[in-house]
């Protein structure tokens, strides 16, 4: 993609004066249009240094309501960041619908400079395009629209910036033995990045690469491309039809299906539960400091229906864990500024950092669950949803070397009515049971089909359901810690 | 008040487990009452090394429901919290209503420490002890309950946990030569601690100092007072009266009124005052590159009737900062994550970082202008906030070593309706009028009443109010940016 570009194109400064006070103000328009249809706008601005991304970036915002978009510069990790899967803080940074976010330099830059310093680079940069394109397709098909720049210029023209760059005493001090360095490198680097940006160049978030050499050429490039991509997307009136056509028709992962029983072949009484589980505490809080001692990350996630326990089921495995080194992420409905975002935005928010624990009560299959019965999501969403959470899971795993526990707590249906009673008649307990419980109880069916699906088509090897029978809660509890000593074993 | 605790004080194993069962039972309780009566609850556990704060934490941890609580550990600062006000990253951890934030080690800690690196500490840990306060009242006269515990050991038992903390493989790496260090200083720290905490028992957050010789004894202290506070709180079915009586006769801040006009005396022509922004914008660049540089934060707040000109004051000012430099906050009605903490905490999540600029578009002076009109709070609470909001812009100036600008847009009565009709006529402006708008209009004179209130009352010395005459929108944007610049020359 690079080889091609002509860096020899110039823009008059009579033609530039003429040419962006029209773009300046459709620029400008735009945004408030996308604003009022709620669309979210991500544009990235990449590239060599030098090549001017913070010039392009400076001018682009002249244009910008400063109350609608926010800028997020893209530099060192850190320490959080570097404790976290690499998408993390990019993924915390996607815009809510109706905002724009800017990446001055982006995770192009970052996987760049990261895989950069290990060696046989060429493979491992490769193998970060799989997840940028599984985040960039996941949020257009959600209804972003992704816009990238990357600014490219030649190493002569490179090295004569930085030469200027060091001689002005104000900027001298960005010029650093590093920076030198990085260029000395750089066409040893040029094919690898060239291969990069092939491998992440798709229908759905196109790369626009510039040739940045002159300064009035790139700033007119990228007004034109940012007016002429918003003029598009926002042509039609409405904007479900455009919707339409962005989302694919779904691709449904293979099924691997699940068996769900609520009662175990072989089960203890309580006394033998308790005794085991009191066996087992020494070894989670062993296993626990040393996930904690080798920075390796954990995520425990609980699905179930009503009045299976997942409460109770929690509560206990924590005790088995150092309260320092665990979070429990109470999932409920969203709210408004969850709703504005991308609907895997509020779990990955939570993401345990590198020898932290997080326990999902409730959790992103809400979305093949109570969105696809209560309807509050599309028919194309909740199918599409299987494979964005697989790609997401398996993400997770290879970026941050952590493991993922999956549990769906299996009741029998007479088992939740006789639980729904008995909490209905119990003063004490009450206050668990709600209209709620008892109108999902009459969906049973339906959810019974969808929690079918949603096993078959999420029970991946990189993360693979467990299906803990619940009718006996003592075992189920038996059963989780003993799942999750097994997964954290196989980690270390 | 350390002097006095009797450190002999133990508790047999039988006491121990006849007494807690039933404790616990009842803690777990108060927690389910507290959440539907959606009462924030602050519980810090502090004291000296070794003296069983990591302890008593897990075992107050088993009785609570995991879902309701968050566990914040305090340690070594983080590169972020380093370069942010002190009280900063304790406020943002503040709970929702209805949840408990359980403090290990809290701003206790991180002060004694932060200050104990300084010489002169005992005077800068009293100077912590306003601020603390501060914080602490706010957030309890918004109806909050705080229980602090100090755990208390002397330096013979403190050298003896060391020891055996040494000897065990598992522990010796959290005993290390600061912590010696640290030890060997116990006897003249006392005195200091001893005074900071005296300084920070108040009616509204009491200390609780246990002797912490006694494992039993330190539990079931703290699990006794935990449930006698709790249940003090809660004993009232209708929490209204007790946050009457929880709520002090509201303090108000002395006036110090600031006039308002909407023509300045000495006005400019429009070029007259383009030229005088395009002369000034260089002098900007360069005085936002200096606070960057020395990492001074500086907080741009604006205010002002609707349709004074916010917006494109904002677009101006901001055009003369390096974009990497600054954030624009733009605040609206708050959505319900909001709503369930306090008033305050939405604004201090945004507090900028050392050498970073945030502009509020609108902010906490919300509370007592459309909350006071509209009653979304009560009288006695934005009467309360006048005190509320000068000490925590003192609180902001003071620890982050930073400046804060406030403006007040006024226009006059018939300007606004002028550009009210203006964009009511205007296809590509009407989108700026709302109904709102006009509602709020109606209530012109209230809203007149409560402009001159607050700013006579917010209008401190260290944080005084600058009223901007926006009549004519290009005078404004000059005298914005000229009060900006003169203020950044005053931090420099």
């Amino acid at each position: 993609m690079l080889e091609k570009i002509d860096l020899t194109k110039t823009v008059s400064d009579k033609e530039f004066n003429e040419a962006l006070p029209r773009l300046k103000a459709r620029l400008s328009v735009l945004q408030r249009i996308l604003r009022d249809r709620k669309i979210p706008t991500i544009i990235v601005i990449d590239g060599w240094n030098t090549a001017g991304i913070t010039m392009s970036t400076h001018s682009i915002i002249q244009s910008l309501d400063p109350r609608g978009f926010t800028l997020h510069a893209t530099g060192r990790p850190t320490e959080e960041e570097k404790e976290s899967p690499f998408m993390w803080s990019f993924w915390i940074r996607t815009p809510a619908r109706g905002r724009i976010a800017l990446f001055a330099r982006s995770w192009y830059s970052r996987a760049i400079t990261t895989e950069m310093q290990k060696s046989g680079w060429k493979k491992s940069l490769e193998g970060k395009s799989g997840p940028i394109n599984n985040f960039e397709r996941t949020l257009t098909d959600n209804g972003a629209v992704i816009i990238k720049f990357f600014l490219h210029i030649d190493k002569a023209e490179q090295k004569r910036r930085l030469e200027e760059r060091e001689r002005n005493p104000l900027t001298a001090w960005l010029v650093t033995p590093l920076t030198w360095n990085i260029h000395y490198h750089y066409e040893d680097s040029l094919p690898y990045i060239d291969q990069f940006l092939e491998k992440t160049d798709t229908p759905y978030a196109p790369w626009h690469v510039i040739g940045a050499t002159d300064r009035n050429y790139v700033i007119l490039k990228v007004y034109s491309i940012l007016v002429k991509t918003l003029e598009k997307r926002t042509e039609s009136v409405n904007d479900s039809k455009s919707k339409k056509e962005r989302l694919r028709e779904p691709v449904l992962p293979k099924k691997n299906p699940v068996k769900r029983i609520s009662v175990p072949e072989n089960t203890c009484t309580k006394e033998e539960c308790q005794q085991t589980l009191s066996n087992l505490q020494i070894e989670m809080l062993e296993l626990h400091y040393l996930i904690f001692k080798r920075k390796i990350p954990l995520i425990i996630m609980y699905e179930g229906w009503d009045a299976a326990g997942k409460g109770g089921n929690i509560t206990r495995i924590a005790r088995y864990m150092n309260p320092l080194g665990y979070d429990v992420i109470p999932i409920a409905a969203p709210d408004e500024t969850e709703k504005d975002h991308h609907y895997l935005w509020r779990f990955v928010r939570h993401y345990p950092r590198a020898g932290h624990v997080a326990i999902y009560d409730r959790s992103w299959y809400g979305r093949v669950l109570v969105e696809r019965v209560e309807g509050f999501c599309s028919t194309a969403e909740w199918q599409q949803a299987y494979h964005e959470i697989n790609d997401m899971e398996a993400d997770y795993v290879h970026s941050s070397g952590g493991g993922i526990v999956k549990f769906w707590l299996e009741i029998s249906k007479e088992e939740q009515l006789r639980r729904f009673q008995q909490r209905a008649n119990d003063p004490e307990k009450i206050h668990k049971i709600t209209e709620e419980d008892w109108r999902n109880r009459e969906k049973w069916d339906l959810y019974d089909e969808a929690i079918d699906e949603m096993l078959a088509r999420t029970n991946t090897e990189i993360a693979p359901w467990t299906v803990i029978e619940s009718d006996d809660k003592w075992y189920a509890r038996v059963k989780a810690l003993t799942t999750v000593i097994d997964c954290v074993k196989n980690l270390l």
